[in-house]
Order: C-alpha cells, then sequence, then structure tokens
C-alpha cells in the first residue's frame, strides 16, 4: 500500500503523475499502532521501514515523512470523533529504545522545496490539532518517551501536555538540526521551548546546538521534560498519568462516537467534487473556485420542526444520528481535504475563489445547532473542526478571493469563508434574467467567537482591528441579511458592483493576482493575515516557519556541499561563513 | 565624498578592501538638508543622484541607498542630542512632485543578499528610531508628502505619526515592491498598514497589490494618511500641524544640546579601539571579542562628591558639562559604532564574545544617575540610546557570547550585556596569580525597566518568562555584587566553572559555535531571542524580515528572470508559478 493515489492523471496538470492523498483508517496504516484501553488510548509509532511515501530513503529509527504525517493526522481526527470516551492519548514509540528521531533526513534531502515546505507546515497543523485535543475536546496527549527523541520527535512530544522520558543514562531529548542539518527545528521546537515550555533562552539555546541534547535530570531540571521513570516503570507512570489527566476531562460517559467514512470525491480532469463541495480547476489561469452547497433547508438543523426561520436549535441527538452526514461536518470534511489536495498537488493553482450557493437561512439553522449545543462534545469537536479548517484554509499559500453573488448562502459560520479572503467582491441588487434572490451577506453568533484565527481573535475583530466602533456596528446587524450597500457600509466586503460591472472587475481583478510574483504574495499575504497580536500558533508559522524556509533555500543547507545534502556521507559540509 | 572609508584595508579581512562607515555630520550631507526653525526641524530628502554608495545606479527620485539612510540615521540622532529645542520635525522632500521613490531598484537588484539584507536592518531601526523619538523624547515626526510616495518612501512617511498628503490628482501614496518588484515592503510597510495605522487588512491586500497605488480622498478614508492639503497649502499645513504636537512636547526650554562629536577610533590589522571599547578580531576563527572599559571611579557619576559606594546620584549638570563625554553616552555610541562596521564589513565573524574590566561600583555610581534623573531630557537621551544599543545588539545575526570574569564590571545597565547574550559563562572565585576580585555580577534598577527587549519586556522578564518568583527572586538581589555560584543559582549565568576548567569550557563553546551553518545559527537566534510576547517592532523584524529574505532568495525576484534583475529593462520577468 502506499498513499499515492493514481485516480485521474489529467487531473495531475496532465502531467500523469499520481496524486498525494490524505484518504487512510487505522486498518491502514503502516506506521502507527493504536490501542485503546478505557479512557486511554496508546497511539505507537513504529514505522515501516520501507513504508516511505517516495523511493529513495528508509524509515529507519522511526523517522517519518509525510506519510507518517498523513496517518498521525488521521488518528488525531479519528480519536477526536471516533471515540468519545477516549479522554487521554499516550504517544509513544513500539520500538525499543528510540521514541522518533525526526523527520527522515534522506527525504529532507532529496525533497523539493515546496514539498519540504508543505510536509512541515502539515506537521505542524497536526501538532496544533494535538494541542487543541488536550486543551479544548478533553483529550489530553502526553508523550512516553521510551528512547531517543531527536528533532521531529522531540517536536512531536513537545506537542504534548506532558512528557514522561526514560531515565536509562542514555536517552535523551534532542534538536540537533542546527548542529547536524543546518536547518531548524522548525516544527515548533524552537517556538515550544521560549514559548509553551518557558525553558530559559540561554538554556534553550544550548539544547539547541548539542546533537547530542540532554538526558535524565537535567532535561527535567530545564523543564524539557516533565517526569522521569526507569525503564521498567515507563508503562505504568505513563498510565497513571494518563489516567489522573482522563480524570479531569469533561468528555461524556457512554456516549457513541460519529464514524468518519471514506469521503465521496470524484476527481475529474478539471474538476473534483464532493457531496457539498465542487472545485473547478482553470490551470493555464491558475484559479481554482470552490463552490459550497449550503445545508438542506428543514434539514437536520431544523430537526425540532421549526420553520425555516425560526430560531430554535434542533436537537443534538438528531445530529448524532447524521453523523458525519451533518451538514457542517460534511462540509468541514471535504474542505479539509480539498485544501490539502490542491496544497500538495496543484502548486501552480495560486488563487482560490470561493464561492457558496443555497439558502442562507438554512446556514443559520445550523449555525443556531452549533451555538445552543455548543457544550456537547460532537457540536463541539465540529465546531472546532470548522475552525481548523478555516486556519488551514489561511495557513495555505494561496490568495483568496470571495465572491457574493446572487443565490449564494454566505451566513455566520460560512460567512467566515469571506471574512478569511483577502479580498471580497459582492454583487449589488439581482441580475437580470436570473431566478436569485439578490446577494446577501449574514452574520450570526459564530462570527462573534467559536471561530478564532490563528492569532486568537475573531476575524472580525481582526478586520476591525483598532476600530471596536466598526466591530460593534457589525455585531449588532447579527441575524439579519444584509445586502451589498449595507454590507460595504460596514465594511464587510472589499468592493461592491453592479450587474454591469461584477463580471469584469472580478475577472480584471483574479488575472490581475495571478500575474504577480507567487513568492512575493506569499510572503505579503503571510504578513497581511495576521495583524494584531501574535500567539505561540501564529509565532510558530510565521516567524518560525519564515526562518525555516528561508534556511532551507540556502546552500549552507540544500547546496551541494550543504550540511543537509552532505549528512551521512562521511563528509563534512562546507559553509560559506557569512553572516546574513 | 563617499561614505566609503578607505582606512586602514588590512582590517578589512585582509581584502583591502574599503570599510562602509557610519561616520557623518550634517555638514558633510549629500542627501538630507536639515533646516531648524524653532521647535520645528524640516528635513528634506533631495538625493544626488550621483552620491550612490556604489557604482551602478543613480539615486534618481529620491529614492535612496545605503547612503542616504546612514544620513537619516545620523540625523535622526543628532537631533535628538543636539537639539532638545526641537519638538516636531517633519520629513519631507526637496524635490518638486516627488516624495521618495523608496529603495533604489538598481541597486538592490545588483546587491548581494548579505548587503540587501543588512541594509533593510538598518532602514527598520532608523524608522524605529523615529517612531522612538516621538513616542519617548517629545520629538514628534510628521511627514509632508509632496508628491509620489512610493515603496520604502511610503514606507518612512509610514514611520511619523502624521502623513500629510499633497491632494492634486496625481500624487499617491503606493507599495508596489509586490506588483512591480516581486519582493516585499519589507522596511515595515506591511506590519505598520496593518498594526500601527490599522489599516482593514482587505485595503492593505488592496494597496500592497496595485502598483499606482492610492491618492487624495480614498487615501484618507482607507487611513493611508492622515490629512489632505491642496499643494499651495500643504507647507503651512504641515507647519500648524507640527506647532501643534510641538506644543505637547515635554521638551525643556532653553536647554542646550550635546555635541556629538566624531569617534575617537582606531582601526588595526585585528583590532578596533575606542576609548572606552576594545575589539580583538580573530578572523581564522571568525570571533569578535568586545571589551567595554567601565566608567572611571569617582568620576561624572560621583560628581556629587559621594564615595564610590554612595547611592546619592550625581548632579545632571555635571552630566551636561561632560557631554558626549559622558561614559555611559560614549560607550552606547562607541558600541553602536562598532556593531553596525562588524555587521556590515566583518560577515564572516559570527561571534562576538562580550567581555569587560572595571570596577562595577563606578557602572552602579553612573546607573544611580540614570534612574535619579530619568526625567531629565539628556538622562533620558542616553538611557533610550542604551536601549537602542542593546536592541541592535541582539538583533545583530551574530552568536553572542558573555564572560563574566575577575576584573569585569558588568554591574546594572552594562549587565544587560550578559542577558542579551545567547549564552554566558562566569568564573567562580579568584584565579591565581591575578590581583583582580573574583567576578561579579550585580543587577539595579536599570535591568527591571528602563532598557526593555524589542518585545517590550526586560532582559529579565523575557529570561524568567512565565517563572515571576526567579524574577522576584533576583529582583531581590539588586544593589549586591553576585558572586557566581549565587548567580548561577538565581538563573542569570548559563554556566559557572572554576579556574582550571573556565578557559577550556569557554574556548570549546566558542569553537563549537563558530563550526555551526551561520544561517541556521541566525534563524536559531531569531526565535529563541524573541520568546513572550510579540510588538509591532518583533513582527517586523521576525515575521516581516524572515519572509523578506526569503523571498529575497527566490529566483521569482533575484534570479536572472526574476522580477527584481528585470525590472525597467523592459521584459516581463518570468515566474516559476508554483506556490511554497
Amino acid at each position: 500500500m502506499t498513499l499515492l493515489e493514481t485516480t485521474n492523471p489529467a487531473a495531475a496538470g496532465g502531467r500523469g503523475e499520481p496524486w498525494i492523498s490524505f484518504d487512510t483508517d487505522p486498518g491502514r496504516y503502516r506506521h502507527w499502532k493504536l490501542a485503546i484501553d478505557g479512557p486511554v488510548a496508546t497511539l505507537a509509532l513504529d514505522t515501516a521501514e520501507d513504508g516511505g511515501l517516495h523511493p529513495g530513503y528508509a524509515l529507519k529509527l522511526n523517522s517519518y515523512d509525510l506519510g507518517v504525517d498523513i496517518e498521525l493526522h488521521d488518528a488525531v481526527q479519528r480519536l477526536r470523533f471516533e471515540h468519545p470516551e477516549v479522554r487521554a492519548v499516550i504517544l509513544t514509540s513500539a520500538k525499543d529504545g528510540v521514541f522518533c528521531a525526526g523527520a527522515n533526513i534522506k527525504m529532507l534531502a532529496q525533497a523539493s522545496h515546496p514539498l519540504k515546505v508543505n510536509f512541515c507546515k502539515l506537521t505542524n497543523e497536526t501538532r496544533l490539532a494535538i494541542e487543541e485535543a488536550s486543551a479544548s475536546s478533553g483529550q489530553v496527549y502526553l508523550a512516553a518517551v521510551n528512547g531517543a527523541a531527536s528533532g521531529g520527535g522531540y517536536e512531536i512530544a513537545l506537542a504534548t501536555e506532558h512528557i514522561l522520558l526514560v531515565d536509562d543514562g542514555s536517552s535523551a531529548v534532542s534538536l540537533p538540526e542546527v548542529p547536524l542539518l543546518g536547518v531548524l527545528p522548525g516544527t515548533g521546537g524552537l517556538t515550544r521551548l521560549t514559548d509553551k515550555r518557558k525553558v530559559r533562552p540561554d538554556r534553550a539555546d544550548f539544547v539547541s546546538t548539542v546533537a547530542e541534547g540532554v538526558r535524565g535530570q537535567r532535561a527535567l531540571d530545564w523543564g524539557l521534560v516533565d517526569e522521569l521513570a526507569p525503564r521498567t516503570r515507563l508503562a505504568e507512570a505513563s498510565r497513571a498519568r494518563a489516567d489522573e489527566l482522563a480524570a479531569r476531562s469533561d468528555r461524556p460517559s457512554g456516549a457513541t462516537g460519529v464514524q468518519l467514512p471514506p469521503l465521496e470525491r470524484e476527481l475529474g480532469t478539471d474538476r473534483i467534487a464532493y457531496p457539498n463541495l465542487t472545485i473547478e480547476l482553470d490551470r493555464s489561469l491558475g484559479v481554482a473556485t470552490f463552490t459550497v452547497r449550503g445545508p438542506e433547508a428543514g434539514g437536520p438543523g431544523e430537526a425540532d420542526g421549526g420553520a425555516a426561520e425560526a430560531p430554535t436549535p434542533g436537537d443534538p441527538e438528531a445530529v448524532r444520528a447524521l453523523g458525519a452526514g451533518w451538514w457542517p461536518l460534511a462540509v468541514a470534511r471535504e474542505l479539509d481535504d480539498a485544501i490539502l489536495l490542491l496544497r500538495f498537488n496543484e502548486p501552480e493553482i495560486g488563487t482560490w475563489v470561493l464561492r457558496s450557493q443555497g439558502d442562507p437561512e438554512a446556514v443559520a439553522a445550523v449555525d443556531r445547532v452549533l451555538l445552543a449545543h455548543a457544550e456537547d462534545w460532537l457540536v463541539r469537536e465540529v465546531t472546532l473542526y470548522l475552525g481548523r479548517t478555516l486556519k488551514r484554509l489561511e495557513l495555505s499559500s494561496r490568495s483568496l478571493i470571495a465572491l457574493v453573488e446572487p443565490g449564494s448562502c454566505f451566513a455566520g459560520s460560512l460567512s467566515e469563508l469571506v471574512l478569511a479572503a483577502d479580498r471580497s467582491f459582492m454583487l449589488d441588487g439581482e441580475v437580470e434574467g436570473v431566478d436569485r434572490p439578490p446577494a446577501a451577506l449574514r452574520l450570526d453568533g459564530m462570527n462573534l467567537g467559536p471561530l478564532p484565527c490563528s492569532n486568537g481573535l475573531t476575524r472580525l475583530q481582526r478586520r476591525f482591528l483598532g476600530h471596536p466602533e466598526a466591530l460593534e456596528a457589525a455585531a449588532a446587524r447579527r441575524d439579519e441579511p444584509l445586502r451589498a450597500e449595507e454590507a460595504e457600509a460596514l465594511g464587510l466586503v472589499t468592493f461592491v458592483y453592479d450587474e454591469i460591472d461584477f463580471e469584469d472587475e472580478v475577472r480584471l481583478a483574479i488575472e490581475e493576482r495571478t500575474s504577480l510574483s507567487p513568492d512575493a504574495l506569499t510572503g505579503m499575504e503571510s504578513n497581511l493575515r495576521c495583524g494584531g497580536p501574535e500567539t505561540m500558533e501564529t509565532k510558530i508559522f510565521g516567524r518560525l516557519t519564515a526562518w525555516q524556509n528561508w534556511v532551507f533555500q540556502r546552500p549552507n543547507a540544500a547546496g551541494e556541499d550543504g550540511a543537509l545534502r552532505r549528512f551521512g556521507s562521511g563528509q563534512r559540509p562546507r559553509f560559506d561563513r557569512k553572516r546574513v
């Protein structure tokens, strides 16, 4: 088995290359062993050496590549949805004496710059999803480090809330990227040392430059780990700590999980179609147009039999019965999958246009369920997942343009797509000969808290940074359909055009966008999307990732004589010693 | 005249290249015209086209290069020290119809990567010094934009507190870097749009992608400028606004400024010597050793005639009489100059070792003056300058290692060097046969607020992030000499060794450091030095600069067919369209 899907070759830009897909499930894992024992799950890394996603390297010593990370990403997701009973997850290794050697170096050395960057980004997102599960899902992760944890291996442990390290006189946690590879511990390592674990900066400096790392008492004293255990007691100590953490969880007893079946997805030549989302690809222009379909009116959001406009929320039991078919969950899964597919497989499509189609009132009805039952474990998971998906969208290095048109259903949670866009265009009035209601935008409670950006602000707060009066004015109009003029006056859309100009203006804007330097746009968007406060999350994606990407480009790392390429060759790297 | 000094060619690594120096004064400016009229100074840009620092480009349309920026850096500094009477500064242009075209593009296209990065860094530091003068020195900057302000030209205006734009139907503010050059508005432009001026992100996105920029009413409505004036009224309106801002200043009346004479500096083959600072260069190892000499005991800090240990502060009049000769100002100037010289001229010297020599009590006495007269305009300027110098040190892409040894005088403000270092080593006990007091470290009030890092925290707060008890314990011991064991127990130094091991351990640490990838170290230090909160300043140097540096490396900008290289050639750039 491989994670490469050969699907429709025409869909890979006519290049006939197989696509990287993110479809997997525990029955197909090659690298992780998932075991569940009451409230505690154990997720043990046991890489198949010959199971690399690409040829040319062996996944020795529990080193990982994208394929390993895709499985982890899947496992973290399924544990949240399919296992309400799991309240603590022990991350460990099934190999003796080694926890995880981090990202496979041969893989990194041979990977293209875009693949390296995309790989690190997904890895970072998964690490953050682990932290979110601990913080917000009542599913706390801990790491039982039963052997050497190097680089990305230690970085996985850093994403948990409690690190137990075996105290055997040899097992160390280490960040050998700088001394051995000439790159950074770039999947959160540096930021988590200083900002999460509050390791003294001079000690963090030492740790990050010493290939052999730190073990035992010093690792504990310096705050690099939380607990030591002799080899014979590690399993027991981990379980005891897991039970203790599980006891504090607010996950329900006796609930049934929601299974996440394979996605229905059709890959056509220029088209990816899911039940609730269609993506049209224009490869010559470099544009993908996402069209999200809203929920059926009177659907599950209206399971209480209320009229379409009734604010009464639906019944969470009805939601549970729908499971993965419930519209917001289905749409989050489809969007999430599409974002990842396009990120990895369609790098030349640099502009994503966001549209919607449906009944805004039906979206608003779903939002009422999300808001009324925010405490319900499943509803909470769905909201958190919508939040992660929106963040993933904004972290994609693609220009985002939203179109609010007659017949669109940008209400509440779905209107976050408009607020996430770099620019939005709204059509003023009806379109002659088209039987659709005039474009309207609609805010509700989902825009006012439950779906924060990476920097912790809502998208409205970020939009109106330093203008509380504008924020208030917009929030005051929630639950009302806002026509183009009003939406513009409230500052919710960038430009408004009438029927005569809309199409031309949008076409022009998109064509202009696609003509700009892809790199400059990536850098620009990474800055403009992150106004205001920074969080550990934004620091990881902004500061840390940007520096890592820079280092990844430098001959001292990636050149013929660079450290990354020469590692393991017996030859020392040759450095241009100039400091930049 | 050129800003290149030919000095001692051996000092330029034996390469015989002339050094870039930062020595200038208003009498030698080629690009700026400084005029002072009562409380208002006018600093008008009027670049000499043939006055470029390097051959190969003409400084047309008030475009700038490093030489122009060195003069601005000098002017901003002198206005603060030499002109206590100046309470507002109008930045404008002496050329008709053009304010400033930003960084010279031919210069950028031909510059090496290190030069581009160093140039942008100094530019950013000067912009921040302008903002600091406005915020903390009672010397408020405003911009009278009398014509097109493009790219770096608009970015200078963004560094002021009030932007007046001529409303002539054509003059625009613009950030054409992305659409024309394939790089970023990287000297603060993106960050200042979102975080300082709180421009709505979608509007910021529009502004940053439209080469022609935004003019008139829209520029005002969108918050890109603060005021419009017809051409005939611009000077008058600027002066009126300057007078209004000047009236709010707390700078003194009738005070005499402190002249900043040329620095005494000897450049030897492997040595730079100032009266209070000597730097030894080991080019084969790539190490510069800074030795700061403390003030004379009983010097100006003790002008009140108190004993060396007396806490009574000196008299600010005595300070004023000493002027630029006062130790903390002299030391700040020398350190600042040395940092810039080494940054630009000795890129292969990647490790800076920080030592001191003198009487810690004499440093503490100076600190008492700084603390007791913090409200005095000159004392305030000296403290702010010390703060900027320490920030400049930390923003230098060099590893910093501090040595606290017998005879060193790391007390208070000077001990900030130890806290700024990536790692510090302290010698425990006396050294046989050497007649110097055992090493001691000493904190005082200067470590508890007046010298913040770029992120707004004191270095002690940054060091003890998340450990308030450790911060409190260290602060409680202020004004006491702390021997090695105590300093280590308080967490103030990284490692402590006795006489037998010290030299070897330090040598080993330095040798290890110099063997690592310079790029990886730069990236690592940029992350580890910035734990905790972020400010606009850290965002500019972290997020924005890191992305800019990445973009600067990309073929889409800097390659043969890249936008930066092809600009003005009549040929369109060719882009690799892959998004990373």
